[in-house]
């Protein structure tokens, strides 16, 4: 056992209280907030207000009289500081899948004599099918360049238009050097996206000091604000005034309500938003937000940390060589999630879903483990391992019950 | 006044009771429900049960216990009666504009050696940026003519993949001939694409009969859905199995969860997913449509039609020569608005909007009013129409406080 007890560690922890914000059920530990965060009472309230005052009593007078039709710039601005982005850079709407789309496209028209889009050959598989699909749809003869991070210098030439990189591996729960690479792109003349879909609200961001040209993220994981709640993009502000728009539509353009036959864009940001805001949705991720009101990302990062520590050393030290450590273990190197390989994981993780402790699995061989320190205790941490030491003493994953693959996002 | 008076109607309504589905705010005659419908008890419910059940109970293993991964098709396929399409043609999932981007993509696809996109000159304007977006976008040479209804057969000619038409002007309220169109356009060996924004949930549509080969509407008109509600998009049998998705995703592979590094498309509709779908949109539409059910289609349409009938016999009657029709008389070939042009309908919108009447205001001088017969009764159109009299009687449009153009959706 590690020296200071878990119950010390609670103690000592100045976002233990957080925890009241959100609803989770008796008998969980979830730790799996990296693939859907759980709801906030915010997050009840604000779907309430906006579902029984400004739909209800406001009917359609709330597209102004309830700020609906600037949601996505006035969500955009709530989110910006916890990805170090400056105001009116970052908008709200649409999914990740299709932001990134947006994204790719304003990338490859900034470079129109390049041709190459690289990737990560780890990514996650959407940013993979996204990248194609708009390489197959431009207009140019654009291909896609998959890398291995440690290869990525030796795949940038004076063709390469743009890099799409996901910022904390989905799998690994490895973290890349944001500032690092971004220069590294930049010095081979090209853009660089980042995708932060499982590194926003969990690891401090820096998108504007750190050089992203653009990036985007999702609303469900580590900002809790509801399963396929609305994405986020951000724009660098250099980037701002050439911004185009391939699937335009009526509340991008400058004058909306002037309903011209000619699309031309609204200034800044907005000219990214399509369609009317999904206000229900929106509103979710609203009412998440306000959980993290006057929290230092830093103390956030130092618990996380202090977190997933305490996991691997506590499995590591009562399981002695049954996992296999996937996430690195420096500081530097490692986000919010810790992920064992394992031949049986697909079991172990269904056997501690039956235990109360929800992780996830992915193939082909890796429990994954989430750590958001707005809601989760040491104690959390201990009773989670005391459970693992069960199922693997017991070889509860050998239960025919849990081995049909039954996947869970 | 006319022989039968309201009362009477009302009586006689078999849809009456449908009203008590509905939260409407007190002292309010809502004309504007082809712009955002109200919200009902139902959808208030099927909210508040994903939220603090399946969200917060179920957490993650909702995904697949509460159907989440399903629903752009459980809800397609609760759709597609309303729109008479068959069994796993429609989908809910992204936004009207999206989903039209996508049908455009495959009509093009479909049509390879041809070049132009046809589309109606008073179409909406989102519809005229999203085909100028695709078409700039595609890899071929494709063009976009706009083209007077009446003119359509002219514009047609070999060199014409697809046309995309809106249903109902969002303008007039006119109705047009799905079959015959579908039909002219057909013969000359070109796709349809119909809009049915304001089409779905206020007239019967047999989208299937009637020739589509692609249709999209949205969720939030007279389906009450909510702001910025999920969209649908409906694709003929003859064309699921060629569908292709040029904003590929992880939803509409055909292994999603095999995290595959290549898209290969999921069987059917299914293929034009995108991202995880939005759970607290999508689950305020599946509410909304309970409101639909047992509901014969024909007998909305019957009462549609009798509202409008009666408004547009009540104001022409008690405010003779005051207003110009706008909206065609012929049943056949009028929606559930009526809109009146007069100079000074932006005044007049504003001042019914101060007295509780709530219908919307059509650049440059167009009144325009929904009358959805679920909640609408003969007696909100009778009052509607008194108060309708005040104002031009009194000239309340004149006051000041009307005059500044404060656009509602």
């Amino acid at each position: 056992m590690t020296q200071i007890s878990a119950g010390e560690r609670d103690r000592a922890d100045t976002l233990a209280s957080r925890r009241d914000k959100f609803i989770l059920p008796d008998g969980v530990i979830y730790l799996d907030g990296n693939s859907l965060g759980p709801v906030s009472h915010t997050a009840i309230s604000r779907i309430n207000h906006a579902v029984t005052h400004e739909w209800a009593a406001g009917l359609v007078r709330s597209w102004n009289s309830a700020g609906w039709m600037d949601l996505p710039i006035t969500l955009g601005n709530r989110l910006a500081p916890l990805i170090g982005a400056p105001a009116d850079t970052v908008i709200v709407t649409d999914t990740l899948t299709i932001l990134i789309a947006k994204l790719l496209a304003n990338a490859l028209a900034l470079r129109p004599d390049r041709h190459v889009i690289v990737t990560d050959s780890d990514n996650f598989h959407s940013d993979f099918y996204i990248a194609d699909g708009v390489a197959a749809a431009t207009r140019r003869d654009i291909t896609v360049r998959r890398t291995t991070r440690a290869a990525l210098a030796e795949a940038l030439d004076d063709d390469v238009a743009v890099v799409l990189l996901t910022h904390v591996d989905y799998r690994t729960g490895e973290l890349l050097d944001m500032a690092d690479m971004s220069a590294l792109v930049h010095a081979h003349g090209a853009l660089m996206i980042w995708d932060l879909a499982h590194s926003t609200g969990a690891v401090p961001l820096h998108v504007h000091e750190h050089g992203a040209d653009f990036a985007a993220g999702c609303g469900y994981k580590y900002l809790n604000g509801g399963p396929g709640a609305p994405a986020f993009a951000y724009v660098a502000p250099q980037w701002l005034d050439s911004l185009t728009n391939f699937l335009p539509g009526w509340l991008g353009h400058a004058r909306p309500f002037d309903f011209e036959p000619t699309f031309e864009k609204a200034p800044g940001i907005r000219a990214l938003v399509t369609s009317s805001p999904s206000v229900v949705g929106l509103s979710a991720l609203a009412g998440a937000l306000d959980v993290f009101e006057g929290i230092s990302l830093d103390v956030l990062r130092r618990k996380s940390l202090a977190l997933t520590d305490f996991f691997i050393t506590e499995v590591e030290e009562r399981l002695p060589g049954v996992f296999e450590l996937v996430t690195p273990r420096e500081h530097h190197r490692r986000a919010s999630q810790v992920s064992w390989r394992h031949d049986e994981a697909y079991g172990i993780v269904q056997a501690l879903i039956a235990r109360g402790v929800i992780g996830d699995f992915r193939a082909p061989n890796i429990a994954r483990f989430g750590f958001t320190p707005l809601y989760l205790s040491f104690r959390d941490v201990d009773v989670a391992v005391s459970h693992l030491v069960e199922v693997m003493h017991h070889r509860e994953y050998d239960d025919p019950a849990f081995r049909q693959k039954n996947p869970v996002t």
